[in-house]
């Protein structure tokens, strides 16, 4: 199943992309895709229903982050072999940890805000993976059973702000850096998160290609490695590394500027499209 | 005024100490103490009602983290002048800004897990800052007019798996990490943040002793900082950083082991005690 959560921020209503392609409206089941509603009880609810006798929505509502009350976004660096080959630095040994702040989620194809001093503005295409159930000290064996489904995820940095210190953080969790959907794919419809394919555009130029086959630590180890050390909860994304192409990877780098407009996608889960805008303070 | 939630893990309720040091609850006005009941109006809701109106609560309750729902943890590393001279570091110039995951985050007198492989368990006494007010591109200025309160925070950190990898947050991230309060003391009652005593001891030896008045960064600064990057919400909890006598800062280092007591507190904001136990996988 695809589920997202339409309308205007704030006040998504929760939704189904039927087989068909049309979006249909959940709200007599659930008021929201809360992370409650993400659990394996919850989504089998829906998934018993036939979906059209949920109610189309009409015209092309924005798309929000496809759960609500996200309580952290834990991210994976460096994670693809071919990508730490091009910046020419050795694949790490252990997963790389950092976090994102939820404030920066958005939706797919929400304006990615340029805050006023920031001058490296990059991209980064990941697959997102949403927990389902909580995961605390679980295997890699039963890992993928926490998953409630997978996403598009862009993981925007400005390079200056994430390097000024040792932490990257900061420049990693300004508003808006954080597009994520527009819809989940529940876990039984994702056979194989390690056989996705990825890209990503600028202004219509491939600038990320890439395989979720060449993570160096795969989804079911980053889930069974991250509950080693904190409790992963339902809701939370993972955002699990991105492959060769970043703007920071060129020579001279290649920045995003006011107007441009990226597009990326992975295969089956959709496609996400932002233009970039200067902040208003 | 002292505002906190009491009661078991994920049903605290809403309460007070009024100015006998006794716990009243606030139930009849708010159901929780949730990040839009710390907003001014809904603060000055509480002032305007005499304390001694609302319930006596009866016994020792467990207190909770003193908002519910915290978005977003935001820590400062190396922000004390006298630690950064300690550590032999030179002071940074701009606030290094890390993330704490609020799964980490726990009551003041919860106990301390020792996650299964950790080795290097340690602590940092910090004056922990609660936004009341959404907070964007703000001034130094009207900063503080967004602080809720205060709070004793313990940014406890594993160093082995802080400095594992480039980023600090695993280390950092662990649950049971983040123990806050036991309440928060309203802005108002706090009349000056930068000149609060802080203290620690680990099984009653003094570890930690001193001042916020000697931060690199005052409250003040950081929050205008850190609006400049990402929106702070109400409910967001800011770490500010911890003055010298860490356990890492000792030669051979300090590290805290099963059965110890860590005890802390700041000036006017009451006191945590902790018990380092293993957790069980």
């Amino acid at each position: 199943m695809k589920l997202c959560r339409y309308g205007e921020r704030n006040s998504e209503k929760p939704g189904l992309i039927d087989p068909e392609g049309q979006l249909r409206d959940l709200s007599s089941l659930y008021n929201d895709l809360s992370p409650e509603n993400l659990a394996p009880h919850a989504l089998a609810r829906i998934a018993e229903r036939d979906p059209t006798s949920f109610p189309l929505v009409h015209g092309t509502p924005r798309f929000g982050v496809p759960v609500s009350s996200v309580s952290k976004c834990v991210c994976i660096g460096l994670n693809y072999a071919d990508h730490a080959a091009e910046a020419g630095l050795a694949c790490p040994e252990e997963p790389i940890v950092f976090m994102k702040a939820p404030s920066a989620l958005c939706g797919a194809n929400d304006p990615t805000l340029i805050p006023p001093h920031a001058t490296q503005m990059d991209w980064e295409v990941e697959l997102g993976v949403i927990i389902g159930s909580t995961a605390r000290f679980v295997s890699e064996e039963s890992a993928l059973d926490h998953v409630a489904g997978y996403c598009v995820f862009n993981d925007i940095s400005e390079r200056r702000f994430q390097m000024q210190s040792s932490q990257w953080d900061k420049g990693k969790g300004c508003d808006s850096f954080g597009p994520t959907g527009p819809f989940l794919v529940t876990a039984d419809d994702v056979p194989d998160p390690q056989n996705l394919q990825l890209w990503l555009d600028v202004n219509g130029t491939r600038r990320q290609s890439g395989s979720t086959a060449t993570m160096i630590f795969t989804v079911r180890q980053i889930i069974a490695y991250l509950s080693q050390y904190m409790t992963l909860l339902p809701g939370d994304i993972i955002a699990t590394g991105t492959p060769p192409g970043v703007g920071m990877g060129h020579k001279p780098p290649l920045w995003l500027q006011e107007g441009d407009e990226v597009r990326l996608g992975i295969e089956g889960l959709g496609e996400q499209r932002q233009k970039l805008i200067r902040t208003a303070r």
